[in-house]
């Protein structure tokens, strides 16, 4: 039987909640083949204290003690400096994420994408202690009269603001997260076009699982498969899976599982944004890089790049246990609950995927 | 106080369905300010018979005795020359809608739009009849490994089909039934550009209510307003209002109003398309126009046009009754409903408009 070996896999966006949504989901990261887990801070209120960032990783970590989680401050003016120094002198974040305000869930707190400079106090602090700046890189809609910015070109027009936040910040590590345009595919590349050496990198971009499946088709009419930034067009679709595939070490998995209740995606008005795809997260990018003839790259895409980027120690990591996966069928099931009774539907319930995952203990 | 007399209005597309949820929505054609209705013949299963078109038909008059009904054949294979000769023999139809396969509601039945050929005895008989084509212009998506049509482009790569029916049918009246593009206006347009009097008008574009509001951002996350084709990017919602507040003859209004039940609506998997606009149809226009300045443009567009587009006399009429918007601000409701326990949600629900309609009784 076919066993791949990935490694200390590593998804490099979650949203694990709070409260008894985050009961139920963050048991998943393991389930879904991941040991190592970098965590969005968009709660209510957003993650912006050290003693919250410290009080959310203790939690998970009681949920989850097998798994490492690497946290992140959001990106606000409650933020200092002095904040970000001393957060990072105690090892308690990895990096903070930049939501523009409005664009997806709970992202009322976040920043203006037209004008950070504001923030470059923030950034200046960040490059000095090799944090990581994560960028939802979406122009927000403003409206009826507004600047014609749309969910389909949202992404496509806050491509300058990341160009010129590298040109500002040249030793600042940026993640352009979840992205999905063949323009934020393309404009990663040229900024890296001469990085000879992987340490060299300082704009990666993450890519989801669900986005190497769906297009616009999908999500119209499904609001299963709507989240932000939407899913685009089949030529956009093609060049994150050639991204993903590629081998490039600047782009690597981040799955931007966002679990929202049922109740809050069967709706007819005010559907609330994000997939979830954690629980079988690594079988559904086995299923894309399967189909593509490359599962010899999942490993890197999964477990090596992201690591390397981050610069995760091995003493950072919780469980040295690694990911190994085989052949083996299981459906994609309609629902995932618990006894406190949160209904999640996972992505492509139903679906038949070809590829599960067990682990592999460390000695 | 301001009225405007808008004389037999007509809404040149209409889904009043069968069963429970015909009894609710039609007579609310009358309630929103609609004389005349054209009826879709997207049945389960589709209107293609004499017998059935009669007996919609009956059935419609018996729901709504004050409205008149336009009806129409669904095209398919189980047409025939012999019998559109006999239906525009009778007046009992003024029609035929195609669909084609798979891009709406109960369109299954629908032919390729790749190749009318095998449909053109019956485009001829219509021509001679001097019946009208109406056009659902899409291409289908043909998934995966398909020609990259998806629901945004559908509509613009449908239009060399509509072209190439028009020079094949020179005296076939067409109608491009709710256009949502600047492609199909500017297709349309150009179409037109040597027409000097209205009845040299072969083809014409029907636009609907609820595409001079949205645009994709308004269906994305809220299945209320999913529809096919879907509303489509800012700068097609101004070409639309242009189109309609412009006095070209070719654009006129039909509604396109296709209720579904609230739990059709509501769900996170397989949304019906179809925005129900029907108990407010001219509330929801007046709006649009009042914005514009262009109230006085209201009554061609939905009056006058449609009326000399189809030929319809006053004596296929069946009330002369004329309608009146007035200054009144109403709140759309949350649901209508019935006896029956159907719920639809009606278009932009708990918004509020400025126009109300009543009837000017005929003598």
């Amino acid at each position: 039987m076919t066993e791949i070996n990935l490694g200390i896999t590593c998804d490099m966006h979650v949203h694990v909640r709070d409260g008894e949504m985050c009961e139920l989901v963050t048991p998943t990261i393991r389930e879904g083949g991941v040991s190592v887990a970098y965590v969005m801070p968009n709660l209510q209120p957003p993650v912006t204290t050290l003693d919250r960032v410290l009080a959310y990783k203790k939690k998970l970590q009681e949920l989850a003690p097998q798994t490492t989680f690497l946290m992140s401050f959001y990106l606000s003016t409650e933020l200092s400096p002095e904040l970000i120094h001393k957060a990072a002198a105690q090892n308690a974040i990895q990096g903070v994420k930049c939501y523009p305000a409005g664009v997806t869930t709970n992202s009322a707190a976040g920043v203006d994408p037209n004008d950070f400079s504001g923030f470059y106090p923030i950034f200046k602090a960040m490059e000095e202690e090799n944090l990581v700046l994560n960028l939802h890189g979406e122009k927000p809609s403003v409206g009826e009269e507004g600047n014609d910015i749309h969910v389909l070109n949202a992404e496509e027009s806050f491509l300058p603001a990341l160009e010129k936040l590298h040109h500002d910040f040249p030793n600042l590590k940026i993640i352009l997260e979840h992205c999905t345009t063949e323009a934020a595919i393309n404009t990663v590349k040229e900024i890296n076009k001469n990085v000879i050496d992987s340490s060299d990198i300082k704009v990666a971009a993450t890519i989801t699982a669900h986005h190497l499946f769906l297009t616009i088709d999908d999500w119209a009419g499904n609001p299963i498969n709507f989240c932000k930034p939407v899913a685009k067009l089949p030529s956009d679709k093609r060049a994150l899976i050639a991204a993903a595939v590629s081998g490039a070490p600047y782009f690597f998995f981040g799955s931007d599982s966002a679990p929202h209740p049922l109740s809050s995606k069967a709706k007819h008005i005010g559907v609330c944004a994000g997939v979830y795809t954690q629980s079988l997260a690594i079988s559904y990018l086995a299923e894309i890089f399967d189909a593509q003839n490359a599962l010899n790259k999942l490993r890197a895409f999964v477990s090596d790049f992201g690591i390397a980027f981050y610069g995760v120690s091995k003493t950072d990591i919780r469980s040295l246990d690694e990911v190994m996966i085989y052949q083996k069928e299981q459906i994609v099931p309609e629902h995932i609950t618990n006894d406190q009774g949160i209904v999640v539907a996972p992505f492509m319930p139903g679906a038949k995927l070809k590829w599960s995952v067990k682990w592999s203990k460390s000695n």
